[in-house]
């Protein structure tokens, strides 16, 4: 456990049945997870509250990024010594909320608070703002880490602004409906190669309403290997990245070749 | 043979001995390729000349676009009703030449000519200048097209901005050694997917000095899915490309929905 390695854990679930049952679950896997060696624990989006709820839900169960919500995930950060990427919406004043993600470090201190910046659809424009900057990195326990939201990681750009900001893992909550497997089997590994970064996708799993999550929950490594990937059903998807892996991977890195002044 | 389809064939082989066999080669397949159905040839990088022949024969070999190898390619292009992508090195006033790329029509006029802009490492860059400017699209025969040559598709950069000018098939002359296998398997299927476009990457196989080429050659389709795919030895590779595939994968096409106001 030191900055060498990062072991984290992804926790594909389904949604639960409301915020206490959530929470309940979350503090019952931190320790879980933690138990298993995890540092890091990174829930799907949205996770706290559903992601399909409803625009009047969303906004009924809104919060600041210093809200209840996020103080009772620091609270479990802090009783099992782990830290806790977790799904949110986030309050914004006289607009939809926000499809938000947040990163608290097992001491409890909110490390990053992203805001999804592509919406999917009409299930995430009907409930939710557009995040308004790009995603920034920030730096823990030795690694330089970035967020993402689900559809944010189909498009080439937003990693790749995470990459050219020095990020060593992009952490990715989700909520991939089954028949759209191919981002877990042809974008994710591209996604990891093409910026030599490690990637993890904690996606949802089980019924929500009408919709269905595919699962599959992945962990890249940064040559675009599927370290590890989950089935269809719930599962804590516990992996080891390495600083090793990154620095091997970068010997060949194609960034330093790229042609700024043509894009 | 309507613009609603697009018979190509990407021609995998190994390195001529020198411009005389690989002229004769290039007549004998196209002959071969239009025969089969193929209204469009595409060739191996520097496939005219050898890939790493040195730069001083590079610099020897170079010409115009509008050169005797050019002139030979058209009059081939002519003679068999086919269009024709080929390599070569084109001449650049007191500078290295440029690896680059041309289209031919079946009617021997040059529809665009590309040079490569990420160069990859020494064997590039002792041997070539990059290309100055980004790739445009243009339009053959109902279909916009790019060129792309070997590296520059392992960008996502390059692709997109094709994509934004809305092409609708890549052609991507390409000499990737063996034990680069990820570029096939994750980052053509991934370019092909995250853009919503067909692409054909022809690569060289067998020897040439100390260098063996991987072969496996791809067509991707616009939804990622590896729609035929070459092994390692030579080999001429048909498939017909849709509209109808472009139309059906254009109906959840991620492009309206990028942030271009924060990359």
């Amino acid at each position: 456990m030191t900055a060498h390695t990062l072991t984290l854990a992804s926790w594909q679930c389904p949604y639960a049945a409301g915020i206490d049952e959530a929470l309940a679950r979350l503090d019952t896997t931190a320790a879980q997870a933690r138990a298993q060696g995890a540092e890091l624990l990174v829930c799907p989006e949205m996770s706290l509250t559903g992601y399909q709820i409803g625009a009047q839900a969303v906004a009924a169960l809104a919060e600041p990024a210093d809200g209840a919500l996020a103080q009772a995930a620091a609270a479990i950060a802090r009783r099992h010594g782990i830290a806790i990427v977790f799904g949110y919406p986030e309050h914004n004043t006289g607009a939809k909320p926000y499809n938000a993600v947040q990163f608290i470090g097992a001491d409890g201190e909110r490390k990053a608070n992203y805001r999804k910046t592509h919406l999917f659809g009409d299930i995430d424009r009907a409930q939710f703002s557009p995040g308004p900057q790009a995603p920034a990195v920030f730096d823990w326990n030795g690694w330089r880490l970035g967020l993402l939201v689900c559809y944010d990681i189909e498009f080439p750009e937003p990693a790749r602004g995470l990459a050219l900001q020095g990020v060593d893992a992009i952490l990715v909550p989700t909520a991939n409906m089954v028949h759209f497997d191919e981002v877990q089997r042809v974008l994710l590994p591209a996604r990891a190669l093409e910026n030599r970064v490690f990637l993890a996708y904690a996606n949802a799993c089980g019924q929500e309403g009408d919709t269905r999550y595919g699962g599959l929950s992945t962990v890249c490594a940064p040559m675009g290997e599927v370290q590890v990937q989950a089935g269809r059903g719930e599962q804590l998807l516990l992996t080891t990245l390495t600083r090793s892996a990154l620095h091997s991977a970068r010997s060949t890195s194609p960034l330093p070749d790229r042609r700024s002044d043509l894009y």
